[in-house]
């Protein structure tokens, strides 16, 4: 460890904790076109960061969406290159009434820093730009070489990033991946994740009658989509949790004994979990498995939304006319997304109640992986983790989706490195997001420290 | 008939129709608290149309909710009583973009009146006032004695107009109830209905984690509201549209095998229903009943509404906390809703699945009822109605639900005419509600007719 570092990272903590609630104010929320150009704002405010942090070469490159910001430092002849990847969009923030500060009004309390994106990603993805500027600052240089490619529509798909990287592998030639956009298994426990799950992401809608009717009218002859929808949508799983699609489960690659039974060493309370993440009366889902199975090597099938009918304040008496619901089926590694895409538009064809006529839409779609932690990037951010953090590194899997992983593996044919700095309860996706600062000023740290080594 | 009474309504048919433009550009939804003023407004409208036809005792009575109208005319010793009921209330007019002209701004088109409530039911209770204004106009009398009763709450369960008629039965006291709040069975065919549907409502809200969590983090292992609830609502019905609530068809009266027989003579075209009427690709329900028992004389479980997570543009993927649903079932003559809804609560009880909590609320409930086509106001109805159309009076039944019907029957012990002159296309509660201009004036006359000959 660097000494000189440290003191330089603990001398800017102020000035590093101010420009990251500067970034996390701009409400780049990639799903809603009406925040086009926040996400934009967000690129540029990055880009900014990237050139004052010493990297050149810098570009906003624009899409059919959101832009993509590149930037590289390649004046270390005969060391690595590490291609630094992160993302700057957002998830929406409803429900809105549910957040104790506002979501883009970023507020520190008990040592956290609470706003949308704190954590996913844009508090991480910033630790990899602080940690350029700190040895930057220092040593007049890297010890790498450095690519960064940043993105816009991670929380939509990455449609942009992943084209960009399919058209682009020359540029973006590296020896390793480096992304932050995952969490510690507990707070202070130095982590890297090695498996992740894919996604694919649909949307069905269902239509029965022509126009909504009178129920009293019609009702008991008349197909209701609402309820088409729940019968069609009930059907994809069993009881137990054991998704019903057919030769959803054929191509599951299940853990090796060995990483299952380093799963067994990992400090997990399974009350614990329940009361205090989870927040229900019981887990859900396939008790033959155990929870690490169930959340980081097994498939899911879930309904993320469901709107139909009627849902104002009081009563209406209508059979709806159509209804909607977004769903998810996450992929484990060796599972083919186009396949499962095909299983369940046959599922869907299958179960489609009598009167009822349903269409899926695919939104996104992506393969799970897994990376080797044998690979020396790999060992090297291990040791690097464990330095800063003072305690054996632990690998795991993560049960998201990080689609560019998959890029990065096929299309420049290198692993990742998964350090991320985020905690269990981070609530990402959720009301009240936030990211320990903590670990925030540890993460620039831990990244510039990796850059050390690795150059050795 | 009356000659002078056909002549004074054909006199005054564009002033008939303008009122009733003017009633139906006032909003009056009920389930909409904002609009409360225009509900209010509505009940204003309607007992000032009573003063000016010559009705007495003119009260607008001021409820929890919204108002009732009573009026009254009691100059004609030794004739019957007739108490009619009317609601100037409407139903919601979502969805919006459907509308091919605005719901308040009632547009003529190919013979029809299109607004919200100019069917359901504006245009059929203004119809009472414009036949007294008639009977005023050209024998400055009424035949019979007369009440009025109405209300703003129908399309919300009718509580207030409930409670005053159990707490007002010497008041009310009359020898038959007059509803014109049904449909005929097909154009020109004159229809009365002696049998309707009641009705349970109800909301049921599921609950699983403490808050949206992040899908790929959680899932597989925490339970999900929407598909908790979906799960649930599946259990509802069996393919066959049966209902799975345990004794939900044990007092089901069946209908007599002469009104069965009397249905077959009905024109009805199944093919054509579907179509025409309903616009799905099929019918649904219990195939070994016919279409008119499955509408008339059985219980029906039906959702009304869903919403739950994340349902606007693009993907997010959570694990939804809370998920809600409206739902309800219609009965039949003799089941009783208390037990019905006793045995509702059994079914979520029972059904929810692990880790999600379930509650019910109950938004409105009223039993279904039946009324004696023997009675002899019903007779008389019936030969005034025949009179007017050309064709015998058919009777049929209504799936709907008119609660009040069974208020009069169990407070005030008098049978019901539902005198119905809507049609079977008029799209109640949903876009382009409409109302067939020669049935508001055909009404007005045979309502006339029926007070003259039932004055005899």
């Amino acid at each position: 460890m660097s000494e000189a570092i440290d003191r330089y990272v603990q001398q800017n903590e102020q000035r590093f904790l101010g420009e990251l609630k500067e970034f996390l104010r701009i409400p780049s929320i990639s799903t809603l076109p009406e925040h086009n150009g926040d996400t934009h704002r967000a690129a540029e405010y990055a880009a900014e960061k990237l050139r004052l942090a010493g990297m050149e070469n810098i570009e906003i490159i624009e899409t059919e969406r959101h832009p993509l910001v590149y930037a590289d430092w390649l004046h270390a002849p005969g060391k690595p290159t590490v291609l630094c990847y992160g993302h700057f969009d957002v998830q929406p923030p409803d429900p809105l009434e549910l957040w104790e500060t506002p979501p883009f009004e970023p507020s520190e309390r008990n040592g956290n820093l609470y706003a949308r994106g704190s954590a996913d990603d844009k508090g991480q993805m910033y630790s990899h730009i602080k940690a350029v500027e700190a040895l930057q600052a220092v040593y007049g240089k890297i010890p790498v070489n450095l690519k960064f490619l940043l993105e816009g529509e991670e929380e939509v798909g990455g449609i942009s990033v992943a084209e960009y990287v399919a058209d682009n592998p020359e540029k973006l030639k590296a020896d390793v991946a480096l992304v932050s956009d995952t969490e510690m298994y507990e707070p202070g426990l130095p982590t890297l994740n090695i498996g992740l799950r894919g996604l694919v992401y649909l949307e069905i809608e269902a239509r029965g009658p022509g126009r909504d009717l009178h129920s009293g009218l019609y009702g008991g002859a008349a197909p209701n989509a609402v309820f088409g929808l729940v019968e069609l949508l009930s059907k994809a799983k069993d009881a137990n949790g054991r998704i019903q699609i057919p030769g959803i489960y054929d191509d599951v690659a299940p853990p090796s004994a060995e990483e299952k039974e380093s799963w067994t060493h990992l400090p997990f309370d399974e009350k614990e979990y329940l009361q205090n993440e989870v927040g229900a009366t019981a887990l859900t889902g396939e008790k033959e498995y155990s929870v690490f199975e169930r959340t980081w090597a097994r498939p899911t099938f879930e309904v993320h939304g469901i709107a139909g009918g009627f849902t104002g304040v009081g009563a209406k008496t209508v059979i709806p006319a159509k209804a909607v619901a977004k769903v998810s089926i996450r992929l484990v590694p060796n599972q083919s997304p186009e396949k499962v895409l095909a299983s369940v538009q046959e599922f869907v064809a299958a179960h489609t109640p009598e009167g009822i006529q349903c269409s899926v839409r695919v939104l996104s779609s992506g393969p799970g992986l897994m990376v080797n932690p044998d690979h020396p990037a790999i060992r090297v951010a291990a040791q690097a983790f464990s330095d800063i953090f003072g305690k054996p590194t632990v690998f795991i899997r993560s049960g998201g989706s990080i689609p560019i992983v998959g890029d990065f593996a096929n299309h420049l044919g290198i692993p990742t490195i998964l350090m991320g700095f985020g905690l269990p309860d981070d609530g990402l996706h959720s009301p009240n997001e936030k990211y320990c600062i903590r670990n925030y000023f540890d993460g620039i740290r831990t990244l510039a420290h990796f850059f050390e080594e690795y150059g050795k």
